[in-house]
């Protein structure tokens, strides 16, 4: 093939107790059977639209590079637009106009071109309105890993046009750092909205003994490199395998024990010692 | 390879949370490296044999033509057979006789043939009585994708003969049908066992408001052509991504807020107004 | 290709909620687009250690030859080893040595050799200290299997110097066996650490009455092979699809019905009758 992908990738909220996900890779197997789908993550937070444009921005940069579909769609059957986004080096991003897709292609270097979904040539016949994955997402994935142009998907968009979300910047003092929690892993380990290099211009490093709060929340936590750093069962501030800020407990659940979710705001400052 | 196929379609009731669907594609692997297998779901309600035939019938069309391969299997170790069926268009489903493939392969063209898997070279050497996945609809599964005929599998079988599922009929009157929940997905939503037509043939359409009854539960509701159609939290009956009429909540779970569940007969009729 | 392997089996407690399973699939295909990489499932209880190596000595055989992948490791930035184990016949296990990769290496011939994995030039960089499955065991089982000999990962260590489990034996006496439950299946069947061989050196055959004694529970129970021997909600013990014996309950979930859980010690000794 001297066009087209190898590779798709393929993110959703469906999670996997249906046959959602296993019918788009049908659709996408008769279109394109030389592709490869990598299912990257099925469990997004349902219908949570930065919970999913988070994770694709953290881990498509380790994908192969090739074509990105992504479906988290609470806005499915409205006229919210179907899009998809070409990045410098040419991989494709495939998914609604919610911004889900923008993170991602800001971390693949950024936005070369955007279009609209609307040739109808290349969707499954009847488009349902109430399942574009199948319909309308899935085989314009794979008729791009089969080398079909984005500029045949439709009319050209203005990246700038594009629906983007708004994210929490952090809040940094002396010795403190503010986020909010923007994801919490099955581990129960929480990721704040915060980067490793905000721990450090705030001067919180490893050995620090800090104060964690929110809501009415007050515990006790170190700053170390690793959940075994510190005592089974004690809190840790680390930066996590994404870079992120992170409250973790060795061998235990962060999450369930201090009642966290995503959308909190927490405070880490260093604790007077 | 100029006889078999390379695609296998692969659906269970076995979930995610054993080792039994990923030694299922270790035993394929090894009879038939070159095919590819494609799971379309291991979320078929565990034992539910209804499920997974509807599952089937709904999604198999979608795939790519080659082997399918479906367990949902409460009868393993007793004295139900196993079968392979052939479709009009040379597809081949793999499962046991108790009514799960037939609606498939009735959408799939209808059934040209039928064999008992008794042909033991085709099978995992020892069959246990209680994981013929593994042991007997795998293997063969794996066979007849490397090109090995349906009829070296055994001895041939009269396609009326097979044992059939009971499937409940739409009761449908002017301005009101009645039908049976028969799939809620992890959404929440609720298809009922009747078509599309059925409720256009009873009168009903958008915009109408309906009552939607079971027990002694009344509810009201639109008929809509999408959740995003109504106000957030208003119940709506649709036609769903698969043709059935559906129950559904804007950004909801109706499942969960009418307490309804497989099996339970359910009426939708136009409400004076 | 003439060395490597086409096929890359992965196992791994980190379910799939999260993306982390994707992640390592991207950075697997990233090494090695050729190779196929199978998941035999991600599954395992979380940081379960001894649950996973029975998982992975089960299933290895009945997988395609090749490179075998498993994360199971509460032990994750501390200072256990990282290594990769060859076997007999030259399939390679990658994988922390805290005991994980052993008996599966011994199921398949024996262990051959092992290294320890010190070479950073076949790690993604940074490694981080939480996510040793994406930044070291898999881009280190890619490159093995895109031909890599397991020489060049780092200083050989003898196999005697390898971290082991502590297995429980069974306890065996006339008409009577006693043992520890290592399984427990998401149908609720539970498998004892005693293989089939144990109970018929007890002299406990297919349709003994027998007793099933665990803290202070007693409960009766059927010797049968399959089950459906035995009426619905009766429950058996049977030499399960892995060679154990295992309690199970016809259409029914013996774990919960019972109350048990992985470690109990559970004695089957025959009824006087």
């Amino acid at each position: 093939m001297d066009s087209g992908w190898q590779w798709i990738s393929f993110t959703t909220d469906y999670g996997l107790g249906d046959p959602f996900v296993g019918v788009c890779h049908g659709v996408m197997a008769r279109i394109a059977p030389h592709a490869r789908v990598l299912d990257l993550t099925h469990g997004v937070l349902r219908g949570d639209v930065a919970n999913g444009a988070l994770l694709l921005a953290d881990c498509l940069p380790d994908l192969p590079a090739g074509v990105h579909l992504a479906v988290v769609d609470p806005g499915v059957g409205t006229d919210r637009r179907a899009i998809a986004v070409a990045t410098a080096d040419g991989q494709v991003l495939v998914g609604p106009d919610n911004g889900l897709l923008i993170p991602a292609a800001e971390r693949l270097g950024g936005i070369s071109g955007a279009w609209e979904l609307t040739a109808s040539e290349y969707h499954r016949q009847p488009v349902s309105r109430t399942f574009h994955g199948r319909d309308i997402f899935s085989p314009v994935a794979a008729h791009v890993a089969a080398g079909t142009p984005p500029e045949a998907l439709g009319p050209s968009l203005e990246p700038a046009a594009l629906v983007q979300l708004k994210t929490p910047g952090p809040l940094t003092a002396a010795g403190q750092v503010a986020g909010e929690v923007v994801v919490v892993d099955s581990f129960g380990n929480v990721a704040l909205s915060l980067q490793g290099t905000d721990l450090h211009a705030a001067g919180l490093h490893t050995g620090d003994r800090v104060a964690v709060r929110f809501d009415d929340v007050h515990a006790e936590a170190t700053v170390a490199t690793a959940f075994g750093d510190v005592d089974e069962s004690a809190l840790v501030v680390l930066v996590d395998s994404f870079g992120r800020v992170a409250l973790a407990i060795n061998r235990g659940d962060a999450a369930r024990r201090l009642g966290l979710r995503s959308g909190t705001q927490v405070t880490v400052s260093r604790r007077p010692g």
